[in-house]
């Protein structure tokens, strides 16, 4: 299958090294809204401005869209689907129903498909809370994020006056964990779930108590939860904190029996090195069971809700019968 | 949706039990090989003679065919896929091939749609070794099984002479788990993955250290394992070990990045108090799935990795965008 990227950030990257690892996709092309000459692939990936994408409308068949889920995708996202196929990772979770309907418009009319909101959350962990409340209709389920960098959380850190650089961890409370995977289907508060450190370069000379407060106290980003400050040079924080780990867990427990007498609990995690890589990893497999589902005829928009799992995987049925099942 | 039973053991009672938990569910009928006069079920639903099953042909949308899988199902699944759409737990793995091909061709000809090897393992953990394998190409997967209760292994030390009663516990090895968690893809062998503990009620007066020899050194059941064998009391053996738990990880360890600079780890664990309990939930979901692929007329031999995770919940598409995603 031949894929295209449709910005090259993080994600772009991400996907340009999976591809490598995947013998039956080929990235032809790399689209930027920056002036190509300026940007570099990784691996000689020739890149084009991203006002020529429609010169490739028959060379291509998915198009990755690494956008942003603030303003890049509701408006990319519908608007490429009317000449590609397209995914993309949109993660505004209380959106979602909206742009699905303007991306199913979109796919729709033009006879494409589109797959929306792919990667790990939402994504495989999305697959993992559905799996779960399928299987266990009387449960409760939970989803822990981290350890791991939260770009939104450092960004609004950064933007505090005197802050030259900052990282924000979010971690799940080890306690918290463990109440879960007791089938006590525990009442937890924002605070009780998870933790957030912030690592943080100060100015020379700033106030750093009133920095730490000011963090501390920033609603919806900190004021919920139990937040650590600590402040360290640059060098620290380009050597022990320059990478993007991320992971998190989801667990169903549930009760089964003619008297519910029996607990059932059902966990998936991911301990990332790098969530961008994963995330892409994850896109390029949806990217096989897209395009099947393209050369079958079937367009609109999807979820990961909609695509059998089969489909994702290089093997054919009869190997994967053999060999997974 | 109509279901039916065809074979009323532990895991006919936990469909039983999964049924009341599913309000688009209901249970029509028990089918038995026994006089159907000596059987009770949990919740009062008819039991039927298994003769008698073609009397029910055009009332019920999916049969569950709970036999076992060395003798029955192999029969059973092909004959009974000639006359309704049926689904199966069959977990010979190395047979799977020939067991589809058997289903598929009688459902195929009937016009009729068939799951085989639907539960956990094959099933659930057979999808996440499918989905991890298909997103980090580059890795290695491991499949723990326990701490859980093995029918057959129990079986096989309960043949012993002077032994009254046996239950063998399949242990996953903790520094198995914690060196394929780290990412390092070990190679383990079978001892250095499982454990097996029995708990063994010997007659008066028996040669407890022949009957361990004879258990440690049974070919293929124990003597590739490091084993441990506890003789106990009729009545601690009643007290202490009659459930039936089980669980088990599926874990894929993998590299990403241009130089495969990053580990991702990916993980799905169970811990079941009742494994016939979870089965049956988890056949109760696939079956809400097949019944709705059989309306789209959709027919022959399937397996889990054919089925679109949504067609398994009782929610709308819209809602599990919402809600889910």
């Amino acid at each position: 299958m031949k894929l295209a990227v449709y910005g090259y950030g993080n994600l772009g990257r991400g996907v340009e090294c999976a591809v490598k690892q995947n013998a039956d996709a080929e990235l032809v092309a790399v689209f930027t809204r920056r002036a190509p000459e300026t940007v570099k692939t990784l691996t000689g990936v020739p890149v084009y401005s991203a006002d020529r994408v429609l010169e490739f409308k028959d060379k291509i068949d998915i198009l990755i869209i690494c956008g942003g889920s603030a303003t890049d995708l509701p408006v990319m996202t519908p608007a490429l689907a009317e000449n590609f196929n397209v995914i993309d990772s949109f993660d505004t979770h209380a959106k979602i129903p909206s742009h699905f309907d303007n991306v199913d418009n979109a796919a729709d009319k033009s006879g494409h498909i589109a797959l929306i909101s792919a990667g790990w959350d939402p994504g495989m962990f999305s697959l993992n809370r559905l799996y779960a409340s399928s299987i266990l209709p009387e449960g409760k389920d939970y989803t822990f994020w981290g350890k791991g960098v939260s770009q939104g959380h450092s960004d609004a850190v950064r933007r505090i006056e005197g802050v030259v650089d900052a990282r924000q961890y979010t971690v799940p409370v080890e306690s918290a964990l463990e109440a879960v995977r007791s089938g006590s289907c525990p009442d937890l508060t924002t605070r009780q779930k998870h933790l957030r450190e912030c690592y943080v370069v100060a100015e020379e000379g700033a106030d750093l108590a009133r920095i730490e407060n000011e963090i501390k106290t920033m609603p919806n980003y900190f004021a919920d939860y139990d937040t650590t400050v600590t402040f360290i040079s640059a060098d620290e924080m380009k050597e022990k904190h320059s990478g993007l780990p991320h992971g998190g867990f989801v667990i169903r427990s549930g009760k089964t029996g003619l008297n519910k007498e029996h607990s059932q609990t059902i966990e998936y995690s991911l301990k990332l090195d790098s969530n961008p890589e994963f995330t892409a990893s994850a896109i390029v497999a949806f990217a096989r069971a897209l395009n099947r589902m393209a050369i079958r005829g079937i367009t609109g928009c999807k979820t990961v809700f909609d695509i059998a799992p089969g489909d994702m995987s290089p093997l054919t049925p009869e190997a994967m019968r053999k060999m997974m099942l």
